[in-house]
């Protein structure tokens, strides 16, 4: 099996890091006294593109495939998995480095914002809540229509794949601008359609770190009982991997 | 004719993306109760420019010319389009497909957004109003004298023709880095001349999601009667289309 | 002399198109009733960035040298013309095409703008004030310090003049990227050295569109004897010509 | 000793305009009747990147290795000096160019803002008071816990390193690129890890004008005994000291 170890680094250590410098942007502007509090949606926007970017631009510069997203890897499979990655041996390998990469790069988003989260945990005279700390951690949509949630991920994923597989496309492309290629996409997303569900389009971008949420709540000090809002998880999941199948299979005709 | 469904279904493809995440970002900020809701203009000045480059990165790395705009389309037939584009015949292949794409494409945003367009429908206690969803579709002026709004969305067109048409001769220029220059005139034009009209520069931009708008004001829940402001909506078709015309020629001297 | 048509057109396109779209976004943030009114200054940062590659790009892909700046042309009288611009006969050139883009292109920015300039100058209950006209056509200092105010303009200038003869330097810079990186050196003296005077920086950004609005207040409608400010308007022209001179010499070293 | 001069003087230059351009854009931002006062957090995250990438474009142009961080040049000490940079005796030509382009560069922003700080320093009616003076200058913690504030500092500068370390093993990306991408890596760690310390991620950066703020305090019209916050001093520096040499040993597996 090809280079199992340097896909394994690259895919979570860029996906370390785009989790830190992605979840730490909403961090920074929805959690009380921060620098960036309650900056414009366009630092979140703009941040979420430089962190694919700079996860990316780091994965792929290791020599990673930098995909960093389920979403992405499952539309490799359908696409044609062997010509474009190598061996079927690497998908789990894929799948485990991001998720773990998620995994860890959140515990270190709550690690640098811990003094801010232990004060929206703390019920005291000027309780801040917890619902900053969900949020800076998972997406969730602003209003509870199922059909509409599940289309929204869908369509900001489905838009994501396409892009990434055109550009595959473009031989001229240098293998350095990949990356900037796709933070850009990221950042018009953001900009566009995050209305609604605040575009998770990467399963483990959403779930991963709400697994760390609930492990959070767990913890002494924010022990008030406190939902990760489990019931709409999946969406962010289902709807972006429906979204990375059907878009690699229409890539191949 | 050479590469008739190529050239339909990038233009198609392209004005579809152009459309989503154009009229997305617009959608994010004036509808109320989104994650973008309020953002300062500078949002939709660069997101529209991130709409426009994804687009025609789109339609340009699947091999199409990525015109995505009628008004640059008709520059072409003026500056040359036989030997910018190819046969004739090929001229209502772009027209078509664009104006499906912006159809489809804004049909696609008011599912995406179909919650908040009820709620702003609805007649009720907090009556959120329909402007700001006929502003998701379609420009309107801030102030209405003719010659002013003519004016306004002739210049921003000319602009973005003559930056087109003068990138064009740049031999050096590499492909993949065409649609990353028209997006940065976009965002110029959005910060700098959208102050009047709201920039449509573009017929289709406007026209298309107008009548959607307006069949959309049929639906039993949207029963309201609500103008679609027909009486200004031959100016963001008129002016740019001249526009396009006039800068073509200019640029044959 | 090699040119002198070519190299006319292209500085007089260039700042044309460089003062509608730098002076279009002031005008869109300060100017009440516009889609940009109030902006954060950012925009007005990154929009006269997007103004100067948007220009610069023009006149460089039509053959021309793209100063758009006496001081920049003046620095270059110092640092060698004859090496790297052609005859001295061209200098005049220069300097006349220069000044007529501006000219007629703040006349745009004001015939745009024309319905809300108007407003301001009207005295009625409401009355706008006439300030933000002023704003739109030339820059203020916030503090009336004389060396304060020099010192701004000067170092702001160098700054920029240090920058394109540095990257003048790069022997393997794409032509078309250079308009791009002098944008982003504009954003940057935008962002950080906008606070005292406003960064004319430009000895033509600042004096021509002060005789614009100058004229503009002779106008039937405009007859409110509003001052120009003229005895501040020698500073952005005289700091950012003695900036060019002296960064211009220090390249020679 | 290769070319002593040439890497003093463009480590010397290229330090002095970032941080201009750098504690520029926290000034414009936190005193008060500048034109960029109150500005969104966004501006600074921005700004910074612009003044990094253009600081680090000068040094490059001019033949240099631009550092302009002795985190940065720790971690090529211990990444691999000889091979990376050159002859050791370079080593304290970096350190001392970077230090003194600093102390120079503060003393211009200060000079550039002199209106401003003399205000915010004069006890009257409407007192400004001096914590804006000092937020631009050093950086300053949101909460006081020792740790968090060291692994702040200690993860931004640790990603910088990475990134920079990473981009240098890409063969194939152009000189002139190489300040771009780190500039676009300050913006991603400006909105995404600036909310607990202020990203100092340089102790130049916050030592050196620290000092100047102290001198600052010394003049006859400043003379109000305030705080240069030393007590916190030395987390700026010895969290990104650590960080360049733990990422720059870890680059050598």
């Amino acid at each position: 099996m090809e280079n199992a170890g340097m896909h394994f680094f690259t895919e979570f250590l860029g996906s370390l890091i785009l989790i830190i410098l992605g979840n730490g942007v909403v961090a920074n502007v929805v959690l009380k006294n921060t620098k960036g509090y309650k900056s414009p949606f366009l630092m979140i926007a703009l941040g979420w593109g430089f962190a694919v970017a700079v996860g990316a631009t780091v994965a792929a510069a290791l020599g990673g495939k930098a995909h960093l997203n389920p979403a992405v890897t499952i539309a490799m499979v359908v696409n044609g998995w062997e010509s474009g990655v190598g061996s079927w041996g690497l998908f789990p390998i894929f799948i485990i480095a991001q998720f773990l990469g998620f995994f860890v790069g959140q515990i270190i988003v709550d690690l640098f914002y811990f003094d801010h989260i232990k004060k929206h945990f703390k019920k005291d005279s000027e309780d801040f809540g917890t619902k900053s700390v969900l949020a800076m951690h998972s997406t969730g949509p602003q209003t509870r229509t199922l059909w509409v949630n599940f289309f929204s991920e869908f369509i900001g994923t489905a838009l994501l794949v396409t892009f990434i597989l055109a550009i595959g496309k473009i031989g001229t492309l240098p293998t350095y601008l990949g990356p900037i290629f796709v933070g850009m996409v990221i950042m018009a997303i953001g900009c566009s359609l995050s209305g609604t569900t605040g575009y998770a389009i990467n399963p483990f971008r959403d779930l991963t770190p709400r697994i760390v949420y609930q492990l959070l709540t767990f913890l002494p000090f924010a022990n008030r009982e406190e939902s990760a809002d489990w019931q709409y998880s999946w969406i962010p999941v289902v709807a972006p991997m429906s979204a990375g199948i059907l878009v690699g299979a229409l890539f191949l005709i």
